[in-house]
């Protein structure tokens, strides 16, 4: 499994940005393998909607692997895994994936789960320190700045480049930050930070052929595509009870080809 | 959970016809129920394909009742559960759908995974005998022959209809009958089964009132909903890897309304 790894670090080296698509089941897994991607990676916000809680680690850390073992045993692709903050144990976590053959996975830098705050900085240094030093999975560094809206705006992009470098000398492979999504802070974020950048993309986001030419190394979607089949199948529920119509069949993949998929 | 059972089996009743989505996931159990369905179902062959199985009992009993469990705990209506065949055990796998709080379940008259044939109707009614003896939940009992094209089609109506009537002698609640659309057909199994009848919607199924005035009780999904949201999973795909764009985010349910489905 460690060719995973090496395989799945080569596409964040550029030229081309890397279109990682997020699976919540192995059914979105194998349809983006499928579809040709050369790696894919996992949403923890989806895969615990799929399976009945809300995002941000209320989930436990044995379900989610064993959603992502599934995964990870249905495609023959890279997969990346996201694994939240790590589940009150990230090096277990790194470890538990690196058995089961994960390429690489996600590390949040927010801690909490009820009211999350921002991790201490030197705390999750030493993190990245230790799980890099018991794993060679590609290890996707985290800020959640953006998404938790910490501290004074005015300093919020310097201090996501302090803390993505500092990730970066820790030892991570790539370094996240996703809810930044204005082409000024991409670019920015891009420039200054010393190691491969990854992008969420969200309704705004610019296309992968604009991140590129931004220097943007990784786009992700997180549960997008997850809740936007979630949206669907609520469109799905009001026709029934509402209408009693079944305008849906008219455009689902046929029982050949979706079980085609896992032959 | 007899209550459950009970209120389930209630609206098998009539007047109304019983529109019955089938879930094969939690999200998409509690998107059904949050929509105002007074009862859900589950789906085998969208579990199947969630878990990264083809349809036809390839998934393990354990993992099929897994998925069912978490359905059950996670809405406050009954869930009739689709167990394909009944994994080798039917009365065993019964016995262990009313331990978990299911409220009624489907069992199927085919034998064989690889190529699977009608059962012998002797048999298949001891068997559906058995179970009526050991639980009181609402026995779906499904004819497969009009899925599996079985035998001379002159004679297919009439054998369905001996087998249903067999069915409905030996306990079963509820008749069903997937595979059949046209209203001829469908009027005919209505006025000649002894119970109530359950028809699959599929492209061209006449809409919930017309089958509520042909005599139908109760209308089911199946994996129509399931097998629609991975078409538009394999649109997503497409997009993000031939045109790298995100359209797919302007019609997503927002972050806060998903997780809000589970707490």
């Amino acid at each position: 499994m460690i060719e995973k790894a090496s395989l799945f670090r080569k596409l964040h080296a550029g030229p081309r940005i890397l279109v990682l698509p997020n699976a919540w089941d192995v059914a979105s897994a194998r349809i983006f393998e499928a579809a040709g991607f050369p790696a894919i990676a996992t949403t923890s916000a989806g895969v615990a909607n799929s399976l009945g809680f809300p995002d941000g680690q209320h989930v436990s850390r044995d379900e989610m692997l064993q959603v992502i073992r599934r995964i990870v045993q249905a495609v023959s692709v890279p997969v990346s895994a996201d694994v939240e903050a790590g589940y009150g144990d990230p090096v277990g976590t790194a470890q538990a994936l690196t058995d089961l053959g994960a390429a690489g996975f996600n590390l949040e830098d927010k801690v909490g789960d009820g009211a999350p705050s921002i991790a201490d900085l030197a705390a999750q240094t030493k993190v990245i320190e230790a799980m890099r030093s018991k794993t060679d999975l590609v290890i996707n560094a985290r800020t959640d700045l953006f998404l938790l809206s910490d501290g004074d705006p005015a300093t919020r992009v310097d201090r996501a480049i302090e803390r993505l470098n500092a990730y970066r000398k820790a030892g991570a492979d790539c370094l996240f930050a996703p809810g930044v999504r204005d082409v000024e802070t991409i670019a920015r974020l891009a420039q200054s930070v010393t190691g491969p950048l990854n992008i969420l993309a969200v309704a705004g986001t610019p296309p992968a052929a604009e991140l590129e030419r931004l220097g943007v190394a990784r786009v992700t979607i997180g549960s997008g595509a997850m809740r936007t089949t979630m949206a669907l199948t609520q469109r799905i529920a009001r026709e029934l009870k509402e209408q009693g119509t079944f305008s849906f069949t008219e455009s689902n993949m046929p029982s050949a080809e979706a079980n085609q998929l896992f032959r």
